[in-house]
C-alpha cells in the first residue's frame, strides 16, 4: 500500500515547483462550488457545523478534566459549544510523551500526515467555512475561501517548504577524504532531522485558520509537537483543525497528542501559561502588538514567528483610472469591515489635488470619489452584508464610534440594514491634514481610514515610509502614472520591508496574499518577525544531528 | 570582463553541489606545501607577519580618530600592533552609511565580493597562518589549516548557502490567475532581498577566523554591513581578514565600511557598546557561555547566532583496537592542548573494566591506557611543541594548576621543554567516579580531562546524554562494539543534538569538524543555539519585499 507521502508526492512536487516560479498556483480551489466540492456539500458543510452547536465538541483522547467555552457570534447567537479543558502542565507533559516517536520518525512520514491532513480539511471546507464565518464575522464567501481553500494552500505551502529544508540534508553519505597518494579515510555519515520541542500557535479571533496554519503544519512537519491556543472567541475553526490532524496521526499509529488544543473561556490568559515555559522552543503568534511584544520579552529561549499590527499605507500621486482606483480602494476599506491585516488606514493625497484620466482632482474630490464608491458598493444591504460582514469585537464597534473626532468626517460609518442581531459597521472615512494631525499613524483597527492631506506625492511617500518604519505594515500601495516616482516608490518601501501593490484596479486588492506567489508580511518592519512562507519561517523548526563511524 | 560571480561561478556551484552530497570535498588545500602556495609563499608569509609587528596596521579609510591594541603572544612576545579605533556611534554611522548600495545591489554582486574575498585570502594562508599561531598559541601546522583554508571552506559554505536561499525567490514573475472561463487578472511581480541591518561578529581567542568567517560572509553576502570585534587577544587575523574585504569590497565601487574592524583594549568591553543596539539585527558570537547568555539576554531584536560552551562527552563500552582508541583520544585531548571547542572532556568507562582485543581491561588499565598513549605521543618536546602549542590565556594555566584536586591525577600535566618563553600546558588526565563526584559535567577549558567510573556502558550513556541536555556539548565520541549500543547511542545524542563520533581510530579525530559534510555543533544543545551552516544559519540574515504591479 502507498504511503501518505507517495500518495501525496506530486501535491508536494507541484507546490514545491509552485513557490519557487511563483506564477499563479493553487492546490485547493477557492470556489465555493457544488460541482468541485460535491452538490450536497454546502448543505453538509451547514449541516456539520450546526451539530456542534450547545454540546460538547468531540476531540477523542484528548486530555481534559474540564470543560472550557464561550464563543459568542458576531452575527449574534452564542454558540455554547464546550471543549476539553486540562491543565497547561497536561497538556506540556501530553505533548512530551507524544514527541519522541513523532520526532524519530521519517520526515517522509510526517509530511504524508500533514498533506492527508490537509486534503481531509479541504473536503471539509464548506463546514469550516460555517464555523470561520460565526466565530469571526466574516461573510461567507471569505469566510469559506480565507477559512478554507485559502489556509490550506498556506498550510501546504509551509509543508513544502519544510520539506526543502529537511530533504536538503541527506540521510546517509560516505565521505572519503584522500591522505596521501594511495590513502584515505573513510567515514560513513547518518544524518536526522532533530525537532527544537513544543511548539505553541497563537490564534487570532479574525483569521483563525488562515493566520496559524502555516505555523502550525511547518512546526508539525518539521517534528514538533503542538499546542494550539486559539482566541476564545475563535475556538470551533481550529478545533476543527486539531480533531482533523489528530485523526489522521492516530490512523498513523502516532499518539494524537501530537497536535492538542488549549481552549479557555473568553477573557482567559492561557497563552501565559505556555509562553516561556522551557519545553516550548517555537511559538507563532498572531495579534496585537501589545500583546506580541510581550511574547517575544517572555518567550526565553523559544523562537517567535509573529505577525502583529501595522498600518498600511496607501499614496495617490495620480491614477488614469479615477473611478477604477476608487472602487478598488472602496473594496479594499469595505471588505470585512477593515478588519484584515491587510486593509489599508492612511491614503496620502497630495493638498492641491492630482492628475488624473478624469482630469485634475482636488484633495476633496478624492475623498469623495472613495466615499462616493463605498456608498455605491454597499448601496444594496445584502451586498453590504456580504462584503462587510460583522464586526469581530465589541472594542472594535467601540472604536469606530469614537473616531468620528479624529478628523473630519468624509464618510459615516452606520449599522447594515438586514443584520439585525449582528454587530455591524460600514467604513468611517476621515479627511485630516499630514501637517496638524497624526492620528493616521496609530493604528485605528476596524472600519477606520483617513484621507491625509501632504505637500505631494513625494511628500506622502515619505509619510507612509516613514510610518511603516515606525508602525509597521504588511501591505502598501500606490496609485501613480509617473514610473519614475513608481521605481522610487518600490525602492523606498522595499527598503522599509512592506509589500508594495501598484495601480491595483479591478478584481485584485491590496488585502489580497496568494500563497505560493505573494510572500505575507516580510518580516522586515514592525509589523512582523517572519513572514508566509520563506525559508527562514521553516529553517529554525529543526536542526540536524550527526553521527560518523570510522569505515572497516 | 566578466563579474566576479560569473569569474568564481564553479566554484560557487561545485560548493552547494558538495553541501547536498556531503561526502568529501574542499576548496582551499590545507596542506602548507610550497608546491600549492608558491615556492616563496612560506617565507613570503613570515616576512608580512613580521611586517605587521610593533606598527600601526593599515586599513585604508577606516574610521578612528584613535588606535587601539595590545596583543601579547601566547608564544611570549608582544605583538605591539595598533589598530585604528572609532567610538562604537562613529561605526555604526559608517556602517548604515555603507549599507544602502550594498543591500541594493543584485545578491550575484554581493555574493561574487566574498568569493573573490575568500580567493584573495586563500593567497595569504601563510601569512594568516603566522598570525592565527602568533595570537591564539596554536600550532604553526594548525594554525594554518584551521585559520587559513579551513576557516576559507566555512566561509565559503556560508556563501554558497546563503546564496542559495537568496536565490530560491526569482526576481520576477508574471502571475494569472484565471478568473473566469475566458477572463485573468495578470499582475507583474519583482522580489527584492532586504537586509536585516548591521551584523556584528564577536570573534573567540582561539579560533579567530574559523569560529568567524561562517557569521561573517553570511551577513555579507545577503547585504548586512558587519562590524568585526575580535577578541583583544586574537585582533590580527581578524585585521588581516578585514583589509582583504574592504578591499574587493572598495575595488567594486562600494564603500569600504561595509566591513569594519572594533578593535579594543586587552580587558575592555567593546562588545557591549554593540549589542542591543538598535541598528544591530544580527549578533555572531563566539565565547564563554557566561557572556554568550549576556549577549542573548541582551540582543533586543537582533538574531543572535552562539556557540559557547560545551563539556563533550567519550563513552567507551568496549573496543576491538585498545591501541588505536586510545592513541586517538591522546590525540584528540593533545591537540591544542585542549583549547578546541570541540575537545573532549569527560571520558565514561565501566567502573569494572570493557573488553578489547587486548582482553578485559579494568578501569585503572583503560585510564592508563590514554595516559601512557599522551606520553608517547608528546615525548619528543619538538613534535609535544607543534601538537600542544601554547596556552592562550593565564586563566587556563591557572585552571591546569588548580585542577588535580578534583580527582586522582592519572597523568599530571607539565610544561613543554623547547618553549621557554610560552604558556604551555600538556594534558591532565584525572580520575573520579562519576558516584562520588560531578566535577567532569563543570566545563574545564583547556588541557584537563576526567576518566569518569561508571556502572556500566548503559550508565556512561545515561551520564554523557544528561550531560549534553544540561551544558551542552558539541561532539561527542561512543567506543563499542556491540552494533546494538552504537545505534542506541546514536538515538541518544540524537535526541540532544550532539554530533556523534563512532571507534574513531587513526587520523580521523573527534576534534574535526570538515566544512561541506560536517555541520558544527547542532544549535540544538545549549553548547550553540546554531550550526555551521545550514538554512536557517542564513535564511534569518534578510527577507524578500515584493513589489506588484497589474498589467496593463
Amino acid at each position: 500500500m502507498a504511503t501518505l507521502f507517495e500518495t501525496h508526492r506530486k501535491l508536494l512536487d507541484d507546490a514545491l515547483a509552485a513557490t519557487r516560479l511563483r506564477t499563479y498556483w493553487s492546490a485547493f480551489p477557492e470556489l465555493p462550488s457544488g460541482r468541485i466540492y460535491g452538490e450536497t456539500a454546502k448543505a453538509d458543510g451547514a449541516a456539520a457545523y450546526d451539530a456542534y452547536l450547545a454540546k460538547s465538541f468531540p476531540l477523542p483522547d484528548h486530555p481534559g478534566d474540564d470543560e472550557a467555552g464561550g464563543e459568542v457570534s458576531p452575527y449574534g447567537r452564542a454558540l455554547g459549544i464546550r471543549y476539553p479543558s486540562a491543565a497547561p502542565a497536561a497538556l506540556i507533559d501530553a505533548a512530551k510523551a507524544a514527541m519522541p516517536a513523532w520526532a524519530e520518525t521519517a520526515p517522509e512520514t510526517r509530511v504524508g500526515v500533514c498533506l492527508e491532513a490537509l486534503k481531509r480539511l479541504n473536503v471539509r471546507s464548506f463546514e469550516m467555512a460555517n464555523a470561520v464565518m460565526q466565530t469571526t464575522g466574516q461573510g461567507f464567501a471569505m469566510a469559506f475561501q480565507a477559512g478554507g481553500p485559502n489556509a490550506q494552500d498556506r498550510g501546504l505551502e509551509a509543508v513544502a517548504y519544510a520539506w526543502e529544508a529537511m530533504a536538503r540534508t541527506p540521510a546517509a553519505a560516505t565521505w572519503t577524504k584522500p591522505t596521501g597518494k594511495d590513502t584515505a579515510i573513510t567515514v560513513e555519515k547518518r544524518w536526522r532531522i532533530v525537532p527544537r520541542g513544543i511548539g505553541l500557535v497563537i490564534g487570532c479571533n479574525t483569521f483563525p485558520t488562515w493566520n496559524s496554519y502555516a505555523g502550525l503544519f511547518a512546526s508539525l512537519a518539521t517534528g514538533n509537537p503542538v499546542i494550539v491556543k486559539p482566541h476564545p472567541s475563535a475556538v470551533l475553526p481550529l478545533a476543527i483543525t486539531v480533531q482533523v490532524i489528530r485523526a489522521v496521526v492516530a490512523d498513523e499509529g502516532f499518539d494524537p497528542n501530537i497536535v492538542m488544543l488549549a481552549a479557555e473561556e473568553p477573557g482567559g490568559e492561557l497563552a501565559k501559561a505556555f509562553v516561556g515555559h522551557p519545553d516550548v522552543a517555537l511559538i507563532d503568534y498572531t495579534g496585537s502588538s501589545a500583546f506580541g511584544a510581550w511574547v517575544r520579552a517572555n518567550a526565553g529561549g523559544a523562537q517567535v514567528f509573529s505577525e502583529e499590527a501595522g498600518v498600511n499605507p496607501v499614496v495617490i500621486a495620480g491614477t488614469d483610472s479615477f473611478r477604477g482606483m476608487c472602487a478598488n480602494l472602496a473594496f479594499s476599506l469595505s471588505l470585512y469591515s477593515g478588519q484584515m491585516c491587510t486593509a489599508p488606514q492612511p491614503i496620502y493625497v497630495p493638498r492641491d489635488g492630482i492628475d488624473t484620466d478624469q482630469g485634475r482632482k482636488s484633495f476633496d474630490d478624492v475623498a469623495a470619489g472613495i466615499a462616493t464608491a463605498i456608498d455605491k458598493l454597499l448601496s444594496d444591504p445584502a451586498r453590504a452584508a456580504a462584503i462587510c460582514g460583522a464586526i469581530a469585537a465589541d472594542a472594535t464597534l467601540k472604536r469606530v464610534e469614537d473616531a468620528p473626532s479624529l478628523g473630519r468626517v468624509v464618510r459615516s460609518s452606520g449599522p447594515i440594514e438586514v443584520m439585525d442581531d449582528a454587530r455591524t459597521a460600514t467604513p468611517l472615512l476621515l479627511a485630516i491634514d499630514a501637517k496638524t494631525s497624526d492620528a493616521h499613524t496609530v493604528e485605528q483597527f476596524g472600519p477606520i481610514s483617513f484621507v491625509v492631506a501632504v505637500d505631494d506625492a513625494d511628500d506622502g511617500l515619505g509619510h507612509a515610509v516613514a510610518g511603516v518604519r515606525q508602525q509597521g505594515a504588511i501591505t502598501a500601495a500606490v496609485y501613480a502614472t509617473d514610473p519614475i516616482f513608481l521605481d522610487a516608490a518600490e525602492e523606498a518601501f522595499a527598503a522599509v520591508g512592506a509589500n508594495l501593490s501598484c495601480n491595483l484596479i479591478g478584481d485584485l486588492y491590496v488585502n489580497q496574499s496568494a500563497a505560493f506567489s505573494d510572500y505575507h508580511a516580510t518580516g522586515a518592519n514592525p509589523a512582523a518577525n517572519s513572514c508566509f512562507t520563506d525559508l527562514a519561517f521553516v529553517a529554525n523548526r529543526f536542526r540536524v544531528a550527526a553521527a560518523r563511524r570510522l569505515a572497516a
